[in-house]
């Protein structure tokens, strides 16, 4: 038996971003309280504006958004992206204008607020750059015990990095940030990290597409459209795969069922200076006895109760709502 | 079958270094054409001064050995390794001093003139930090391919690195001089990589000790009681495991015969500037088409094959020999 579950995503909107939003939706354990976004897949406009878009399109209106970190730390934003999201983050779909806005509050600021409003209650889902979440436990340290939880899609310990960036053993969102993610992982948070040597085992299918496309309401119809293009883009990165990873919706499976996965304690931290090592996850895993783990790593993953939990949950969700 | 190898061990004996220089000794088909020196488990002129003596302890007195490197290239000299070696570097146990000194001839001169002389049929085995080759290969780089192979003791791709260092994953050779890795690793030389993901399954224990202290001439014995200062020190440093590791011995075995180890070819190169990962080896294991392997990596071990033939070797080298 599962515990409902209320989340915040922080997402940079993004196809799996996309997908991790529908999936929190659908699911009937899951309460999506609000999402925050940031740069990454897309700048910060673009994956808010994808992100309210896709709320809009899956007739969630009352889902509060609110924008933070336009860039890392201690590098310029670089549009790195496109390639796999294609150029709207949204696999080059169109979906109608949102019709509200983000929130006038600093997506970092509404993470405190949030934190400090439901303590204990909610579980933070950062799927992008975790820059905000290090702004927010900057200003507010308190806000790591606050929440339940925080589960981070980010990081690799074993399996290879993703391709084209100097670091050859590192994922995009920690290579992106290391030293937010070092603030994070310093912080004292209950943290489960859902890294790519899991992320990269669940893998979405063009039959799991189809599937969708033909059952699926509006919002997971259009995701499974854009899901299109990121899968191409798999292809031509990974020859040897036959689908695209479900990074961020396994981040959010994983914050209501964790038994989705084996976890592994470790004391972990990111790299922040090395010349081929930069935002690599470095796991200390000697044995001295001196070691504390500040997180709980996934080392291993239940990859057909989790995908056909997410095909089934997207491909249901939305059938009764009038067609946009 | 196996073809006889000739090598060239270089080394900072060392406990380990010991049991490989023995064990290259013992063995039929193996032929030691020289011995270099280094700084790393002792300094230099204690490795020197035990290698000269090991080799009068096993009558082995027509084996060229050349003193090498005091110092990594970019670092003092840190004399780290007594704790696991003992202060002489072979447990405290002493060995009848030697009759003979050290050629003239610097290490790195000896490894060029030695691969000149022979193109193609040597083996080099370093199993200290690799700074005597980095310099011979700064002199002369056309010996990487004038070398048969280098069959390097160092490095660790998944297993945790050595206690007390800041390179959680690093391992003690390639954390010494990691800058002189990465020179032998971008040679253009044959390389395999001996690493700790293998050497840490290949145990030494109390009952095979015993057997070669009763069954073994005057040098295996004696290298298996420095030993047990060794055990005592891995046991303290690893509870969990059962015996001490046969770091340097396996990387002669594999020299000898790589068909012992099963062997993964890897673009790999190592960190020189990480705080947490200086001295790391990272791999690039990406798909991407465009790594080119430099290396080939030990990444499982037929333990019992090597082990029951180290023993063996050892329990029965010098049994004919007149006591010393």
């Amino acid at each position: 038996m599962t515990e409902p579950c209320r989340i915040i995503l922080d997402v940079d909107t993004g196809i799996d971003d996309a997908l991790a939003i529908v999936y929190a939706l659908a699911h009937p354990e899951i309460t999506l309280e609000a999402v925050t976004t940031t740069y990454g897949n897309v700048d910060v406009e673009q994956a808010t504006l994808n992100t309210l878009a896709l709320l809009q399109a899956a007739d969630c209106l009352d889902v509060p958004v609110a924008a933070g970190a336009k860039r890392a730390l201690t590098r310029p934003y670089n549009k790195r992206g496109s390639r796999i999201h294609g150029p709207n983050g949204f696999g080059g779909i169109d979906l109608p204008s949102p019709e509200r806005t983000a929130l006038d509050t600093w997506a970092p600021d509404l993470l405190i607020e949030m934190a400090h409003k439901h303590p204990g209650k909610l579980t933070l889902v950062p799927t992008g750059p975790i820059t905000n979440v290090a702004l927010a436990l900057m200003k507010a340290p308190e806000i790591a015990t606050l929440f339940k939880r925080i589960v981070i899609m980010g990081g690799s310990i074993w399996h290879p990095g993703v391709p084209r960036i100097p670091s050859p053993m590192a994922d995009a969102n920690f290579f992106n940030d290391p030293e937010s993610a070092r603030i994070v992982l310093q912080s004292g948070a209950d943290i489960i990290l859902v890294g790519m040597d899991v992320t990269m085992k669940t893998l979405f299918t063009d039959a799991m597409m189809d599937r969708i496309e033909k059952q699926g309401g509006f919002a997971s119809r259009k995701c499974a459209e854009a899901s299109r293009f990121y899968l191409a883009a798999y292809r031509d990165q990974y020859p040897d795969i036959t689908g695209c990873a479900l990074h961020d919706p396994l981040a959010v499976a994983v914050a209501h069922d964790p038994t989705l996965v084996t976890l592994e304690p470790m004391q972990i931290d990111v790299e922040c200076a090395g010349e081929l090592t930069r935002g690599q996850v470095i796991p200390d895993r000697r044995r001295t006895g001196t070691t504390i783990p500040n997180a709980a790593v996934c080392v291993d993953v239940n990859v057909d109760r989790f995908v056909d939990g997410f095909v089934n949950r997207l491909a249901t969700f939305g059938q009764d709502q009038v067609a946009l």
